[in-house]
């Protein structure tokens, strides 16, 4: 029987809970890994949290180097939080030689090159599944299960927060209410702002790309709208058009580079990211030979997130070598891949005009001239002579839609009072 | 940089489209994973194959055995089909200590014992993701991304055939109409029977139960009923309590041992697996700490198949042991794990009887009787003055539906039409 002593380094919500696991399922992965896990030590501050714990006294060490050091120990798990502390800390156990697993996306998506150099350099293992939608083994999947696939796209519900919105929106709660009861059930980061505007989403999509397409990304390459601005009236609108709407991260290889998106965005309702509600989180690829393919499940929270800790653990124990992240580009940073900026997506768009003889033709002219073809349109004639259009573009760039926001406002009598994107 | 010399026994769909893959993303490979890999010998009788394929010449063996014994190949993938052929040459493969990747469903799941012996034995690799739900790396996921899970219930939609049959009688076909789309389209089995009948799904849960319970599963342990019998009123009233149809492919760990069964199941529209439409296939896990996870994909089809024998090949050739089946049952099939036969689900049942006084009295005095309570119900009159009643049952035993069954064929003026399961 493999023996592995284990280090836990912070007992938060994951750490705790990585604790909890270990413990509770030791038997079990004695019977079905062979392999024993054991908690040798762990670093937390706060007294009352090792005391409702139950970890016994000579397991808690008084400081991080303690823990990392001890010959009881051959694997480490970060789940201090943090970039700096976090990053010496992680440091200072690759270069002892051992395994660290970590759920910090932020240390990740910082600082991944210079741990996985230290990592190499001391032949330790440097795992991270925990760090990027939890609950969901897509990290493992993209390095070793669909390996084979060029991967063309990769979209994904990976804001629980606010999928968890959205669910509440369309069960007839305004953005406001709908944030409020996020917040008040715990499901949001600290700051509410990283789920809204799309930062949080942003790293998580930055580490996937990273994967999936075989580069370096960083989250400032990343194009980014906020959750803020939809309203109830947008849903109903693109439902009519068959559409749900969803937080999406886009990542997809085009023509001219690699094109990086988080924003909401319109999704065909049979399509399978569209009906992921409430706080599940899905990522979907698609790349040659293997076509679609999809993974769902609790992006966040104590018990999903210590699980993956533990089946890197687990990895780490059974598999004989360490494997890295398979970059094709291994210099620094985002230094040999191309970006394009002015990516192209179908739109929906909500317009109030004039009723008046003419205003249909003014409205496509206008989007004509700037290169724009209208897919589908849905008009309303309203009581206060004015008619509400609702309109689904083909495929348009960025650059022509801001071209023809600008022509819109020009013109005067038409105001453009949503703007949402249509993923395919 | 690694090399990887191949040899695919047969070249047809899945064989040949490994060829494909491996020498159309060969560059690809070489980049992303340090490895590359060249087919250095073929099998296969038929010439046309071989060159529509554009195999050269000299790599085409006359036989089993000079392929697998070709000093250059490192892994042989076996593509040939049948049992008992497959069985004798992955074996050979084996005893040389080359890498085996299989796609044969029977051969594994009759002989994976025998074949895993023979690995360990002569430190081979097995490797057999491509036989089991093509394109999703479930057998990966089980095997390394999920492996902290203790798994209670694997649900799959895992039949193709049958889910392409049910979303066609969705869209108004009869299930003769729908079989026949799905015959001319290619996608059934050679056999219709075996999708229809379940007993294809029943050898993949067979598997796949086995990894997820760490067990051995024979698919004869299996409870099988067939999608003969649906019809499209059964959709429309299953529809009317909020499901939808699915064939279902259902292990579960219960108090009284395993619970394995494939057959017709209504299951709640907004669960992730209803809306698993047309030739997919998906498989949804219940476990802790993880929670759920769901994996969806193509099922089947040359290019996703192909792509999971290839990162099946990546995967040996990037990890440096082999890893084989983590059974805690390692004897013989069955012998140590408890079968329960008698499990419990909810039930749809439509019933046709004289629409007079005391009817649904009678009908829910039946029910009680056998211990089973109804959760709710819809009446319909009908002009032959007959009433037809839909309801849906609390969870109940399959003995004590089939005692109340036996009742109602004694009542007389009471037809049970149509009687389906109730996933939860």
């Amino acid at each position: 029987m493999k023996k592995i002593g284990v280090a836990i380094l912070g007992l938060g919500v994951v750490g705790g809970g990585v604790y909890k696991v270990l413990t509770a399922h030791r038997e079990f992965y004695m019977q079905t890994q062979g392999v024993d896990f054991t908690v040798e030590s762990v670093v937390e501050p706060r007294i009352e949290r090792i005391e409702a714990l139950g970890v016994p006294k000579e397991k808690v060490a008084s400081n991080v180097a303690e823990a990392v050091l001890n010959p009881d120990v051959q694997a480490v798990v970060e789940c201090i939080g943090g970039v700096e502390l976090a990053r010496r800390y992680v440091l200072a156990a690759l270069k002892a030689g051992k395994t660290v697993v970590t759920s910090n996306k932020e240390l990740i998506t910082k600082y991944s090159y210079e741990l996985e150099r230290a990592a190499k350099a001391h032949n330790a293992g440097l795992y991270y599944e925990a760090s990027c939608v939890g609950g969901v083994p897509i990290i493992r999947t993209l390095l070793d299960g669909v390996q084979s696939d060029e991967i063309t796209s990769l979209m994904g519900v990976i804001s629980g927060t606010a999928n968890y919105i959205l669910t509440c929106m369309e069960g007839g709660n305004s953005f406001e209410e709908a944030l409020a009861k996020a917040t008040k059930s715990g499901i949001t980061e600290p700051d509410p702002a990283a789920d809204i505007e799309g930062t949080d989403a942003a790293c998580k999509l930055a580490l996937l790309s990273s994967l999936a397409f075989h580069t370096k990304v960083s989250p400032q390459k990343i194009f980014r709208e906020s959750l803020g601005g939809v309203t109830k009236e947008d849903i109903e609108d693109g439902c009519r058009f068959g559409y749900r709407l969803k937080y999406l991260a886009i990542g997809r290889r085009a023509h001219a580079g690699l094109e990086l998106h988080v924003h909401p965005a319109f999704i065909k309702k049979d399509h399978p990211l569209a009906n992921v509600a409430g706080d599940l989180n899905a990522v979907y690829l698609t790349g040659e030979p293997v076509g679609e393919v999809m993974l769902l499940g609790k992006g966040a929270g104590e018990m999903p997130t210590a699980g993956a800790v533990v089946s890197d653990l687990i990895f780490a124990a059974t598999h004989g070598e360490h494997r890295y992240s398979p970059y094709k580009n291994t210099a620094s940073p985002d230094r040999e891949t191309a970006f394009a900026e002015d990516f192209a997506s179908a739109y929906f768009l909500r317009v109030n005009a004039a009723d008046e003889a003419g205003m249909l033709s003014k409205i496509s002219a206008i989007l004509g001239r700037c290169g724009i073809a209208i897919e589908s349109i849905f008009k309303t004639a309203k009581e206060d002579g004015t008619a509400k259009l609702t309109l689904i573009t083909r495929p348009s760039h960025e650059r022509a839609m801001k071209a023809a926001l600008a022509k819109f406002a020009a013109a005067g009598h038409i105001t453009v009072e949503s703007l949402i994107r249509v993923a395919d």
